[in-house]
C-alpha cells in the first residue's frame, strides 16, 4: 500500500473471489459457475453488437429493462439493470446505510456484505444463525438498520419462507429489507410478487448462476418505482455505461430463450439431488440445499483436507474459515458427468483415510 | 426519490452523458466516439469468449495486464485495468481523498470529477481556468489536496507540459497527481514516463476514444506499484470481476493491432486539421485542440442556438452551460464524410442567420 491512503481504504478487508488457478486443468466447482454456455441465441445477438463496439452502449439498458420487466410481470421503471448483482447490492448500500444507519444481516452469508458496508464506511450488525444454520427472521424484527437477506443464503442453501419476508418488511416499513436472489432460480419462492405491496423491498438477481453469464457481469434489481429512482441516482453518479452492449445483448437473448433457462436449470436440480443421493451414501451431512451447490459435511475429514485432497485430484471444491462453517466444503453443482468425477474422487479419498 | 434515501445521496447531482437519441438517425459527433469499428482482430479474439461466459473473467486481468504494460513499456505491477477510465479516476478519489483531504481540479474539466467527489463524501476545490480556458500549474502549487488534472483537458483540448506536470508533481511530494489522459493519443506528452520518478502520480487512460472501444468500457491506469496496490484494494472491494470476459478479449486485440490504432489516430488528426481548416474559413474561434474534439463559437451566434439548429439538421454535437463556456458547442472528430456533412450543415445554418 502507499503512503497516500486513506484509512478508511488502509482499514478494510476486500472480498476473497474463489481461487482461478491457471497451472492445471480442473473440475471446477468452486464459484457456483453453470455448466452451459449461453444460449446460441444469446452468443449470436452478442456477435451482431461487436461491430459497433465504438459507440456508448444506451446509458438507459432500455431494451434489456423491458425485456426483464416482462419476464418478471413487473413495469421497466421498477427495474435497474447493474454489472453483476454486487453493483446493485453495492448501490442499496450507498443509498440506505450511512455513519448512523446500519447495515444488517446475517453472520454466514454472502462475504461481500460486510466488504461493501465497510468500503462505504457503513457499521453492520451480523446477526447469528440458529445452530441449523437456518435464519430466524424474529432475530431481525427489533433490529434498526437496513437488512441484507440472501435467499437462498450462501453458503449453506437455504431458504426463509415469503411468510417470514412478510413478516420482516411489515415489522417495521421505515426500513429497506434487501432480498438477494441470487440463486433462487434453483429453488425457494420469489419475493417478486411483494414490491406492489412494500415500498422498503427492494429484490436483486444475477444472471452469473442460471443464466450462465458469470464472465459478462449482469445483474438487476426489481422494486418499487422510487427505490430504482435512487439506484439510478448512484449508479449515473458512479457508472453511467454500467451495461456494456455485449453483455446487454447476451442478457436479452438470455432472457428470450425461456426454454434454454428452464431445461438448465431443470438439469442442476437434477444433478443436485443426485449428488446429495450420493453423498448420503458416503455418511455425508448437509443443508438443505435450494441453490446451485450443495454445503456438506463427513465425519471422518474435516473441510479443509477434503478440499485439500479433493484439489490434489483436479477438483476445485470451496472451504471456508470460520467456527461453525469450517467443516463443511461448498460443492458447485455441474454437470452430470462432473458431479460423478467428483463423487468418484471423494470415494477414493474416503477409502484413502480408512487405510 | 424513495423516503429511504440517504442525505448524501439526496444532495448529489449525478452526471449527465451525451444524449444517445433513438428517434432518428444522427451525424453522431457529442460524445467523443471513433468513428472505426474495434479492428477486425478484436473482433475475432472477443468472438471466442462468447463461448465461455458462463465462466467468471480472470480477476487478476492477466493476460491483458500484461501486453498494456509491455506496450506503455512499463511491469504489470504498474498497471490497473478497469470498467472504463471512470472507474479507475473514482478508485484514486476514493483512495486519495476524504472528508479531511480535497480533491482539486480546474473548474472547466470533465464533468465526472464533481460527481466522484460528491458520491464519496469528499469535498474539492475547483480553479478557475486563465482566460484562454489554459491551466496554469502554478495555481495548483499551494493549494493542498489531491490534484486531478485531464491532459488533454475537456472540453478544451488543452494540454499542459510535461515540464508542468513535473513542477505540480515535485512542488507538493505528499500529495498524488491524477493525470487523465483520455484523450492523449491525439496530442500532447504522455506522463507515463514519469512514474518511475515519482511515486505520487497516477495516470489515467481509456479504451473509449482512439481504441475504438466506448461500448465495451476498458480503462487502465498507470503508476508507481504501491499506488496500482491500493487501487486493486478498493477493486476487490467493490468489483473484483470489474473487466468481463468479452472487454478484456476485444482490449487484447485493440493493444496487438499497433497498425490499426496508429492509422486511426492519424485519420482523426488529419479530420481535426481539416475541420479546425474550413471552421476558420467561416470565422469560427476556436482552442488548440489536442483531442479528438473541435471547440469552437462564432460571434453570430450563440452555442446554444447553433447546437439547436445542428441536431435539428441530423448533426449532434455537444453543449455545455456554464459562463465560461456557453458560446461554443464541441464537436466530435468523426470520418471525412461526417465532418464535411458537419461543414455544410454549419454553412447552410450561418446562412439562414444571416439572412
Amino acid at each position: 500500500m502507499s503512503r497516500f491512503l486513506t484509512d478508511k481504504i488502509l482499514k478494510l478487508k476486500p472480498y476473497v473471489p474463489g481461487e482461478q488457478p491457471k497451472e492445471r486443468q480442473y473440475i471446477k466447482l468452486n464459484t457456483n459457475e453453470s455448466p452451459f454456455p449461453p444460449s446460441e441465441k444469446a452468443r449470436a445477438l452478442a456477435k451482431s453488437e461487436l461491430d459497433k463496439l465504438q459507440l456508448y452502449p444506451d446509458p438507459d439498458v432500455k431494451e434489456l429493462t423491458a425485456a426483464v420487466a416482462n419476464e418478471y410481470g413487473v413495469k421497466s421503471e421498477n427495474v435497474i439493470m447493474t454489472n453483476g448483482s454486487d453493483e446493485v447490492l453495492n448501490f442499496a448500500f450507498m443509498a440506505y446505510c450511512d455513519e448512523s444507519r446500519l447495515a444488517v444481516f446475517p453472520s454466514v452469508t454472502y462475504g461481500f456484505y460486510k466488504v461493501f458496508a465497510a468500503v462505504n464506511g457503513i457499521n453492520y450488525k451480523e446477526i447469528p444463525l440458529k445452530e441449523d444454520f437456518s435464519i430466524d427472521v424474529n432475530d431481525y424484527i427489533g433490529v434498526d438498520g437496513t437488512v441484507f437477506i440472501a435467499n437462498p443464503n450462501a453458503p449453506t442453501g437455504l431458504t426463509i419462507s415469503l411468510a417470514d419476508i412478510e413478516k420482516l418488511l411489515s415489522s417495521n416499513t421505515d426500513r429497506i429489507v434487501v432480498i438477494d436472489q441470487a440463486y433462487i432460480d434453483f429453488g425457494g419462492e420469489s419475493a417478486v410478487k411483494l414490491i406492489d405491496n412494500y415500498d422498503n423491498l427492494l429484490v436483486t438477481h444475477t444472471f452469473s448462476k442460471s443464466r450462465s453469464m458469470a464472465g459478462a457481469r449482469l445483474g438487476f434489481g426489481i422494486a418499487n418505482k422510487s427505490i430504482i429512482e435512487d439506484l439510478h441516482r448512484i449508479r449515473y453518479s458512479t457508472n453511467p455505461y454500467n451495461v456494456n452492449r455485449t453483455t446487454a445483448a447476451v442478457g436479452l437473448g438470455a432472457i428470450l430463450d425461456k426454454e434454454y433457462f428452464e431445461k438448465n436449470c431443470a438439469i442442476i436440480k437434477e444433478n443436485r439431488a443426485f449428488t446429495e443421493s450420493e453423498l448420503k451414501k458416503l455418511s455425508f451431512t448437509m443443508t438443505k440445499s435450494n441453490a446451485n451447490f450443495v454445503f456438506a459435511k463427513h465425519g471422518a475429514i474435516s473441510g479443509k483436507d477434503l478440499y485439500l485432497k479433493l484439489k490434489e485430484k483436479g477438483v476445485l471444491v470451496r472451504h471456508f474459515e470460520g467456527a461453525t462453517v469450517s467443516d463443511y466444503i461448498r460443492i458447485t453443482v455441474g454437470s452430470y458427468e462432473e458431479m460423478t468425477a467428483f463423487i468418484q474422487a471423494v470415494k477414493d479419498i474416503l477409502k484413502e483415510i480408512s487405510q
